[in-house]
C-alpha cells in the first residue's frame, strides 16, 4: 500500500502516543502495560511495520544476540544448557548465536573474535579443557564487554560464574557407594585438567574419610574420560587382580566403557561391581543395567547464566561485582548401583 | 613498541611487495605462494598486526562467517553436520555460527534474521519439523544471500540441497531383516512429518514388494518417535497380539523404546525379534543388545553443504544452478538384528 516505510513515529501518531513509549513497547518493555503492547502491535501490523533491526543495533549499540562458546556442541549437557539460555533470554527478545571452540584455545579465540565481530552484545563461555591463557576474555572485560563463564570456568578473569558443586556431586556418588556396603571403590578422573574433576575428586576422597574408608591411590584411573578410556582402564583394572567392588567414574563416557568390559568378562553389574557415571547423559538410562549418575541441572545452568548476563548488562553503568553461582547437583539412583538385598 | 597500528600496508611496505598480495596472503589466497604467506605471517607478527575484521568486512562486505540453523543442537546427527560444516569453512577462514529453531517456524524465522543481522555471508538450514511457510527462504534467494538446505529440505525454495538417500537407507534395513528371515516387519513412521519419514517408509515398501512379502498395513505404527512413542507403539503391538519378528523403526530413539518395552516383555531380542534403528546416534552402540541402525555420514553432509555454500557464494556474479547433492546411507549391523544361526 504505502510506498514508503512505516516508521515507530507513524504507530505513534495514529494512537496518539510518544514514539518512544512504542519502541518500548515493540521491546516488549515490562514498564509498558499489556493493554499498550497489544495496541501496538495491532497498529505495527495494519502499517505492516518492519522493525529495522540492523539499524535499531547499530543506533543503541545493541544486537540483541547472546554468544556463547561451548567446547563442543556435541554434549547432551551443553545442548541443555544452552537451551536454559535461550529460554531465559528469548522472553527478554534476545536471541543466542553458539559457536563450539573444539578444546582449542587458538580456535576459542577465533571464534570469540567471530561472535564479536557478528557484534553480540555479550559472550557466555564454557572454556576449552586445554584453555592456558584468558588473555582474550580478561581484553573483553576491559572493553566492558559482558562475559559469564559457566561449568568450565577459571577465576582468573573476575567476572561472573555458574558452576555446579562438583565437589558434593563426587562427594554424593561416592557417599552412595559406601551406604550400598562397598568398600573398595575405584575411581576414573582427568586430574590434569579442568577444575570439575579435581573437585569431584575431592569429594571422593571425602566421602571415604568421612566413612573411616582408607583411600588407596591404586584404586585411582587417570585419563582422558572418554569411551574407549573407561574400556582401557577397566581393563587394566581387571588384569592387575586388584579387589574392587565399586568404580566411580567422572565421566558417563568412561563409565559405560566400564560397564562393556566388566559385562564382556562376566562381572555382574551391580551385583559384583556397583557402577556411578557423571552427568546424566540421556544414554545413562539406555544402558543395560541403567546407570547410575550424577546430574548437573544443565538446564538450571543455562538460566542462571543468562541471568547473569542480564544482570551485567543492567549494571553495566553502575559499579558491577562478579558474582558465583553454585548449582546444586542431584544423584540419580538407577540399578547400576544398587546391590540386590541392600 | 609502535603507538600507530601496524596496517597491510606497513607490511608491504616492509617486504616490498604490494597491499593486496598481502591482504590475499593473510586471507590465505590459493593463488599466494607458500614462501610469500610465510613472509607476510612473520611480518604479520613481527609488527604485531591486528587485522581489524570487522572494518575489512564492512569494506568487503564479507564477515567471513557462516550461519546455520538446525532444528534441535542436541543431536548427535545435527553436531556432526556442524562439525562437517567447520571442517571446509574453517581452512577457508570462515567461522561457524549456530542457531537452533526448537522445531518452531516463528523462531526459525527470527533466528534467521539474528543470524542475518549478524551479517553472516550465508545460511545453511535444515527446516524444522512443522515448518510450512518459506518465504522468509525465498526472501533470502531474492536477496542474493547464499542458503543451502540439508537433510530436512523442501524444493519449493530453489536452492541448492544436501541429502541422503532416505529411500536406500529404508530400503536397506528392510532387506537386511528380510535376508536374516523376517517376514512380518513392523515399520515405525511418521508419515504426516518431514519427507525423510515418507522417502524411508518408500524404502521399506520396495524391499517388501522386492522380496514377494505381502504389504500389511496394520503392521505400520506412527507417532512422533521420539523414545516414549517407541514404547507406546510397542506396548500397543504387544497388547495387540499381531504376529510380528522384527521391526525396523526410522528413529534411533523410538528403537530404543521399542528394545526396552520388548525386554521388559520377556521378547528376546534378535532371537524373537530383530530390531533395526535410523541415524546411527551414538547410543546405539550402548545399548544391550547393540542396535543395528542406517548411518547418514552427517560429517559428510556437513562438509557437501559447506563446499555448496562455497560453489554459489563463488558464483553469485555469474548464473547460479541450484544442485541436489545425494549422499548414499551404510547399514551398520550390530546385535539387534543378527538371528542366530542365519
Amino acid at each position: 500500500m504505502a510506498s514508503k516505510k512505516a516508521t515507530i513515529h507513524d504507530i505513534a501518531k495514529e494512537l496518539n502516543i510518544t514514539a518512544s513509549t512504542v519502541s518500548r513497547a515493540l521491546n516488549n518493555n515490562p514498564r509498558i502495560s499489556e493493554a499498550t503492547k497489544k495496541a501496538v502491535l495491532g497498529m505495527a501490523k495494519d502499517l505492516n511495520y518492519q522493525p529495522n533491526n540492523l539499524a535499531a543495533a547499530l543506533r543503541k549499540g545493541k544486537s540483541q544476540l547472546i554468544g556463547i562458546i561451548v567446547p563442543t556442541i556435541n554434549r547432551s549437557f551443553f545442548s541443555s544448557v544452552i537451551r536454559g539460555v535461550e529460554e531465559v533470554a528469548n522472553k527478554l527478545n534476545y536471541r543466542v548465536i553458539v559457536s563450539q571452540s573444539n578444546e582449542d584455545v587458538d580456535n576459542e579465540i577465533a571464534t570469540l573474535n567471530a561472535l564479536l565481530n557478528a557484534r553480540v552484545d555479550g559472550v557466555l563461555v564454557s572454556i576449552g579443557k586445554n584453555t592456558d591463557r584468558f588473555e582474550h576474555y580478561k581484553d573483553l572485560m576491559e572493553r566492558g564487554i559482558p562475559l559469564v563463564l559457566f561449568d568450565r570456568t577459571t577465576n582468573e578473569v573476575g567476572t561472573s560464574q555458574v558452576v555446579i558443586d562438583d565437589y558434593l556431586g563426587g562427594y554424593l556418588a561416592t557417599e552412595h557407594l559406601i551406604k550400598q556396603g562397598c568398600k573398595k571403590i575405584v575411581h576414573f578422573t582427568n586430574l590434569k585438567q579442568v577444575n570439575i574433576y579435581k573437585e569431584r575428586y575431592r569429594g571422593y576422597l571425602e566421602a571415604l574419610r568421612d566413612n573411616d574408608i582408607p583411600f588407596d591411590e591404586s584404586l585411582v584411573y587417570q585419563s582422558d574420560m572418554q569411551l574407549v578410556d573407561g574400556r582401557n582402564c577397566t581393563e587394566q583394572l581387571l588384569a592387575s587382580h586388584k579387589k574392587f567392588d565399586a568404580i566411580f567414574s567422572a565421566s558417563d563416557y568412561a563409565a559405560v566403557g566400564a560397564l562393556q568390559i566388566l559385562k564382556e568378562n562376566g562381572v555382574k553389574v551391580p551385583e559384583d561391581v556397583a557402577l556411578v557415571g557423571f552427568s546424566n547423559e540421556p544414554f545413562t538410562s539406555f544402558t543395560d543395567p541403567s546407570l547410575t549418575t550424577v546430574s548437573q541441572f544443565p538446564i538450571e545452568m543455562g538460566q542462571a547464566a543468562a541471568e547473569s548476563f542480564f544482570e551485567i548488562l543492567e549494571a553495566k553503568k553502575k559499579k558491577f561485582i562478579p558474582q558465583k553461582t553454585v548449582l546444586q547437583p542431584e544423584l540419580i539412583i538407577r540399578d547400576s548401583s544398587l546391590k540386590s538385598g541392600k
